[in-house]
């Protein structure tokens, strides 16, 4: 197993500048990162720094808090994928998830489902820190329907992480079509691998080159 | 003076519920606050919850990193005003701030205000917390010559909050066409009159029921 190709070498603070996303960039380009993840505002000068390697540009959309209109996820998704953006994290609508409000939730990931073009990854971030098991277990069948690529644990922005009780069950909940990615708090090369043992075959973070490096990191994990 | 007025009274958390969009809008109107600042989803529900008092709808776009492409925000502000917004808290673009890249935050802010219909406020949220005092000044400066209607201290989404230094530099640096909105951190009567005397004329809180009441709470205050 190559851990490195696992990995969506990720930066979403607010503050983050040009020079720390073309670090980020050289960084996964060395590497050989799956992909970096990065703000939308970010996509095009990430697709241009990484235009003579295999890594991908992931970006987030209606992020991190999932409860705008559908009309600006399916704006966001569509300007990132002009922008070269092939891989697409979009929080779920969690207010309306949490209300059962199923037939909302699920046009929701519909709707930006149908303007990905056929290369885009698409993930669905279902925040698990705010649910409870039940909301969880609906996620799970609500992103399977919507045909997503990936089921992802969180945000990083809400407290709570990747557990690896959530992975097991979402291996246990999602269509055989849908992946995992675990995201939040994964500091380690440890927290990594327990990732994938329970089923997760994607990690965000922002730790990647201490993971690879098998050092570890006191600051917070995206 | 009628403290009631200043408030934003302010429900943005991910996993708010209709439920609760709902109770925060019957306090609004009981209360006679001037707003409900809440997310983007729920502005169509607000609008019609409020429709029979003074109340406005307030919301968010680019909300709480800023980090997203210009035409997202400007579809976003769209979007609300046409479900019912009349005002809007936009966050800046902080990353292109600290690149200290004036073009590119004052462009994105133009174009959001070149959509905003003439009864639209339109706040511009700087996150102070983020920032030094030099790209404080900085964006006072970009804030104007967007000729917003009201410079925000604060998301309450990146730690820090609204302090009476950052009210006081605002209103050495802001043109005078634009107003101060506190946000972030205040919980209690006291903070609240204190930004007011520091120059705010709106208060952003999820404690304006407590602060009117001249209670206090131990939560987090947005």
């Amino acid at each position: 197993m190559n851990l490195n190709e696992y990995i969506d070498h990720t930066l979403l603070k607010p503050d983050a500048t040009l020079t720390m996303i073309k670090k980020l960039c050289q960084e996964a380009k060395k590497a050989y990162f799956k992909t970096v993840c990065i703000n939308p505002f970010y996509v095009k000068h990430a697709a241009s720094f990484l235009a003579d390697s295999n890594v991908k540009v992931c970006t987030v959309v209606g992020f991190p808090l999932g409860a705008n209109a559908t009309s600006t996820k399916v704006q966001e998704t569509v300007t990132a994928s002009k922008a070269g953006a092939t891989e697409i994290d979009v929080v779920i609508n969690i207010g309306a998830l949490k209300d059962n409000n199923q037939a909302v939730v699920l046009q929701d990931l519909q709707d930006v489902r149908a303007v990905c073009p056929k290369n885009i990854i698409l993930k669905v971030i279902i925040e698990c820190s705010l649910l409870n098991e039940e909301e969880k277990i609906i996620a799970c069948q609500l992103v399977t329907k919507a045909q997503a690529d990936f089921i992802k644990t969180s945000s990083g922005f809400a407290g709570g992480g990747a557990t690896v009780a959530d992975i097991k069950l979402m291996k246990d909940n999602i269509g055989p079509n849908v992946a995992i990615k675990a995201s939040g708090g994964i500091k380690t090369k440890d927290d990594a691998l327990a990732m994938i043992a329970a089923g997760a075959t994607r990690i965000g973070t922002s730790n990647g080159i201490l993971i690879i490096n098998n050092k570890s990191n006191d600051s917070e994990g995206y």
